[in-house]
């Protein structure tokens, strides 16, 4: 933080440095500059401690859907909480807010997708879908049905399960994850298929290689696939088309169960609710959801279930037992609140109608970064979106990891006024959906100057 | 619900029963009553959908401890979502309540416990107690030692690895565990030793079994133990005294770290901040917290962690490496303004005080319902009580399950306006921390009436 920082701000600054362990960090530098303190906000716009405004290009962490600060928000969560501030759902007790949003998500998501188990986060959501799948297959006598396959670069959060479904091998260093249970299969990156692909030719090997782990770990020891729609963290990876339905055909054929994880994707990102029928025409045996549902405002995550799913679960149960799978904050009545407002005001602006719109002019703004020299690939959906920089365009080399291009790009326009998210060598967007047509042309030039500048500097340093 | 419930009770509770999967559920008994919807509350009572109010004998779940519905809290709530509603934490980010309560918690922690890594709930946060811990020992180059031992009827959460840890054998059943991971040491329960054991000879027995089971698996395969301070799902067991202080000096013996479970027993449910070192007088390596942390008006946990664990896991990071956990709400700022606004509540009007005086009467009273031919038990310290019903009480036998004698006595309760939590033979108490001398008489003298009255319909029914 700058010298002109408010003693408040500067005990505050001082105060996570000693005392906040940060997720996602790099100690190392963390330990010299600190935070930036994040202390104000209005719709698409952040302001920090020094009372710099930026324009959020990232919301929040693919989550502020409805954008920062309204004060319908507000409201309905202080009212929640005058009403029931906490309740356990243990049993048969249950809030008015929690049994209202099942209902309603039941009501969105597609299909039979239409019972729901709460969680407080996607990480979560992810890890109660593995628990749930294995009480399943146990209910239905098949006890070996138990691997989950998921595909490298997939994100799938951080609880020690949720972290061993995800397959950004950077993310598994210096941690442990379990081998045993999950198994990842490549990624289906058109982007880094070899020259001489055809994209068709790419997408059946991807499918056919699901096919072939499931028959090397064996159809009778395989109970799950978790796909993203289009992957988030690890680098906004749209799949060739066709690609969810023929791995869900496979799922199908194997007795494997597809459990579509639309953290990211869910309520609006992609200008619709849910992603996976919407934009990709599947309906998976389970979504699991968080992010969006309240646009950040509260923690909350949903794992949905089909009707096959309930019904197996819930009778008959093992012997002796009850279905002991839950969490204190399972259904959070405020979270709920905070989830039926916020889709309430999704459904009235019609926000998936204006992602469609704005969303579209954004992604082709965007590709105009192409003729940049070292933009190599603009890629995503909507207000899901990821510029791919590289050395050499033809080849698609990267530049020296040493380099850190994203790093470099983001500080620029953080000057500038605009947060990007740096990954590796990459920059990811996913604004909040109240984003206009202005905010639109300022990120997009914003980030052109910013790449720009970036490209001397790598110049200078002797990167490129 | 009764037939005198309005409308909108009734849909709520139609969608209830159609579409939210409750935690910790038995579906045979759901599908056909659904739930008891809990639609308004006031500091130590709750109200139901057909208008009848309840002392709330639990706290919701051992968590509303400053009481329900309090006005400052709905206040601080909705002015932190008019500042920042949620913002990522991820790398150098922050906002002013994250960085605060960081610090208040550090503040209050004992010992050198300074570094606070934050999740949303106490499963979450032992699960990441769990990961950094192999952090800690792949950064010590230590990477064998991996192993986590915890005890029977410890209960350590929900998630995947949570649910390992957690050694409540019922708990299991038909979900499946990580066996390779995490290994029980029996339960240190004095009420269940042989009656010829000496209560010294019995804590030796168990501290002894520890140490054993290092010795059995290898002390450089074992990474942490892990204990609640009181038992708590697993029905309110006070270990022997002594036990917590020897089981630590074993683990330090050996480099075994030892993580304190403190969900249930920070904030003042014990009438301290903290009772590892104020109640059982040591200093563990980890302490694990949520509920109390925000009386659970809103979900937020805590991992706390030593100087030692932090000096390790903070540098030098392993090679290539970021420290890569967390999850998109660790530092949820609206959880972290709930938590600070709830701990100055606590703090101003002496909440661990008054359950020091009146925690201590509550005990006292609770004892007196022993000369009751069922009880066998009564145990616990302050707002964390137990009662256990026995078909004998010198053999200490039991009633026969299928009774299910804690739900029958719940439910007695429950028509008198009292809510107490069934768990097997037992029932469990943990009232808001602002319960009144006269809460107190009426809870007592309630439950005394509905132990009767269950008798009679024990010996009605044959069972007793």
């Amino acid at each position: 933080m700058s010298e002109n920082k408010s003693a408040e701000m500067y005990q505050v600054w001082q105060q996570d440095k000693d005392h906040y362990i940060h997720p996602w960090t790099d100690f190392s530098t963390f330990k010299e500059t600190g935070s930036i303190v994040v202390e104000d906000s209005d719709n698409v716009h952040i302001t920090d401690g020094d009372g710099n405004q930026y324009l959020d290009g990232i919301g929040g962490l693919w989550c502020v859907n409805i954008g920062y600060a309204r004060e319908e928000m507000a409201q309905a969560i202080a009212e929640q909480i005058m009403k029931v501030p906490y309740y356990s759902c243990f049993g048969h007790h249950t809030t008015v807010p929690a049994a209202k949003l099942a209902a309603k998500i039941a009501e969105l998501a597609p299909g039979n997708l239409n019972h729901v188990f709460y969680g407080c986060g996607g990480s979560v959501a992810n890890d109660t879908a593995v628990r749930i799948i294995h009480f399943y297959f146990n209910q239905l006598g098949k006890k070996s049905k138990k691997k989950i396959i998921s595909r490298i670069d997939g994100y799938h959060g951080s609880t020690y399960m949720a972290m061993s479904i995800t397959g950004v091998k950077f993310d598994h260093i210096g941690f442990d994850i379990d081998e045993q249970l999950v198994h990842h299969i490549s990624c289906p990156n058109p982007y880094r298929r070899p020259e001489s692909q055809s994209i068709e030719d790419f997408c059946d090997e991807k499918v056919q290689e699901l096919e072939n782990k499931i028959l090397e770990l064996g159809p009778d020891n395989v109970a799950a696939f978790f796909a993203e729609p289009i992957m988030g963290a690890g680098g906004v990876i749209v799949p060739p088309k066709g690609y969810h339905k023929r791995t869900l055909d496979v799922c199908r054929k194997y007795g494997v169960l597809y459990v579509s994880d639309e953290v990211v994707t869910a309520f609006g990102r992609l200008g619709h609710m849910f992603a996976s029928k919407d934009e990709f025409d599947i309906v998976p045996d389970i979504i699991t959801c968080a992010k969006g549902l309240t646009s950040g405002y509260l923690p909350l995550g949903a794992t949905i279930l089909s009707d096959d799913i309930y019904e197996v679960i819930s009778k008959p149960q093992a012997e002796g037992a009850l279905f002991t799978h839950g969490f204190t904050y399972s259904g959070h009545p405020v979270s709920c609140a905070a989830g039926l407002k916020n889709i309430e005001i999704m459904e009235r602006e019609n926000l998936c109608g204006h992602v469609q719109e704005i969303g579209s002019y954004f992604e082709e703004q965007l590709k105009t970064l192409m003729d940049l020299p070292i933009v190599g690939d603009v890629r995503g959906k909507k207000f899901m979106v990821c510029v791919e920089n590289v050395a050499n365009k033809e080849s698609k080399e990267l530049i020296d990891p040493e380099a850190q291009v994203g790093n470099r790009i983001a500080d620029h326009c953080q000057k500038r006024g605009l947060i990007v998210r740096p990954l590796a060598h990459m920059n990811i967007l996913s604004p909040p959906l109240t984003l206009s047509k202005d905010n639109v042309d300022f990120l997009v030039s914003t980030l052109r100057e910013s790449i720009v500048e970036t490209m001397k500097d790598l110049k200078q340093d002797g990167y490129l």
